[in-house]
């Protein structure tokens, strides 16, 4: 049974506190935005994929609530939009959350102008909506799965057995419920146009290493993750962590305290070192295709 | 001011508890070789180096305190000899103890024979036979960061800046001072007579992505790591560590209770990966000549 980081039922979310892992077991409920914003905030919750479901899924319990207004059309879409926006500026690299919210908006924008809605309407298929992206990542988290076991199996006679290496939080409490990675060998934060990858830091090491050894080197990566405004992975922006969470453990000095430190969170592996490619929830493509075969997919 | 694993003055010997790192940075007393060999099969003191010198100094400290045969010379001899072969019951693996264990007794031996030797006489030259040990084993660590520095730096113009990685407890808790690859990038545990290093896991995954790199890979290694017994490092014997290292974290489980794991605490990177030389008090040698090398000086 995989762990969940989100438990969600109509008017009901819950979130792993993934703070007080391995330690505890804890599920706290998550009944508006503003608890959602404090969930991400304080990294109770990651990964990209989790964080967008988070921030979506706690605006549709407050709409299943009754927040916001009942009347007007246009105060509901301002009200959705007010709540996005806050959503965002609580950890303002979560890529995924500004393109899920983006979305959101401008499909928003569409209900409103159909001839027909009511507020009522728009505030059901807005929870429907959001209900759908959980969906939607639980589909697409089995379909990477399906792609990447005929990817990897495919090329072994009789189909195994198979000796896989992954690498982070790639499984079940980086998106709502499967995972990507587990069914395969490394995740990713952010595909550049190119190709390159970028995801947690070693990813690279052990591409080389992999190649090195001759054993193919496989991206699990949901198609959101494509960004192709990056021409390569030279572009990601690369989050910063405290020198801290290095020279302390449990508020215990480990280092001399004058020491400095670098701690970059992720680092970029070139494409060419990607030697089985990429498997999204539309297939597994060579690197420098993933991002436009999926653009083209997305298109469709 | 380096960290050191051991503190010693005639009579008296003391060994930072390494267990109770980083939480707290306590010295216990060593007053007899019983305490000694808990230390070494507790992991209170890690690292072969410091394995061997505390080993040999808690037996001259039991010597200068009086103990063991005051009047018959075999006597004395045989009280040295039980007591080192209990030191090596304590944790097996421990070559470098072996190795002093065997050449005490040797020098033991010969020492009975020379004409004039008393007991008083031969139970000092024990107590000083073992101190030179640690004499020596500073200025080892001293010239294997003189000759390391001069082999890094040399290549450079002007002396540097030089960005230089080290892997592992090779400082100075791991012998009794100073510390071999903090003048370097990488310690030894053991050397194959081909050049082959056995050294902590995730040292072979450092020099594949050092040689992606093309950043020179050294190894630093006192001469007494080098094996010339073992062929090549497919014959260093590779110690397992219990897998609940890996899957618990201060008694709580992290891992399902079922999973299988392997934790072997150690990996053999091939001589041809380390492209920048080994480094013994002795010089920097080319990984395939450093054991030879090594075995001619021993016997100038």
């Amino acid at each position: 049974m995989a762990l969940e980081s989100l438990r969600y039922r109509r008017g009901s979310l819950e979130v792993l506190n993934q703070r007080l892992l391995p330690g505890q077991l804890r599920y706290e409920r998550v009944g508006d935005v503003q608890r959602a914003w404090a969930a991400i905030r304080d990294m109770e919750v990651r990964g990209a994929p989790a964080i967008a479901l988070l921030g979506c899924l706690s605006l549709a319990v407050e709409l299943a609530g009754g927040a916001g207004p009942t009347e007007d059309l246009g105060a509901l879409e301002e009200f959705v939009g007010q709540k996005l926006g806050f959503l965002l500026s609580a950890r303002p690299t979560a890529a995924n959350l500004g393109r899920e919210a983006e979305r959101l908006r401008g499909w928003v924008r569409r209900r409103v102008e159909t001839p027909g809605v009511t507020p009522k309407l728009l505030r059901e298929s807005i929870i429907e909506y959001i209900e759908g992206l959980l969906d939607k990542d639980r589909r697409d988290n089995r379909s990477i799965g399906a792609h990447g076991a005929d990817a990897i199996l495919g090329g072994l006679p009789g189909g195994g057995p198979v000796t896989l290496l992954t690498h982070c939080n790639t499984g079940a409490l980086a998106t709502a419920g499967y995972g990507t990675a587990l069914a395969v060998v490394v995740g990713a934060d952010r595909v550049a146009a190119n190709g390159d990858v970028a995801n947690k830091i070693g990813t690279f090491q052990l591409a080389v290493a992999a190649r090195h050894l001759g054993i193919p080197f496989y991206v699990a990566a949901p198609s959101g993750t494509c960004d192709p405004t990056l021409a390569s992975g030279d572009l990601i922006p690369i989050e910063e962590r405290p020198g801290t969470e290095l020279t302390q453990l449990g508020g215990v000095l480990l280092a001399d305290p004058e020491a400095d430190v670098w701690n970059p969170a992720f680092d970029v592996t070139p494409h060419e070192l990607i030697t089985g490619g990429i498997i999204t929830e539309w297939g597994v493509f060579a690197p420098p295709e993933a991002c436009r075969a999926v653009a083209e997919r997305g298109q469709q």
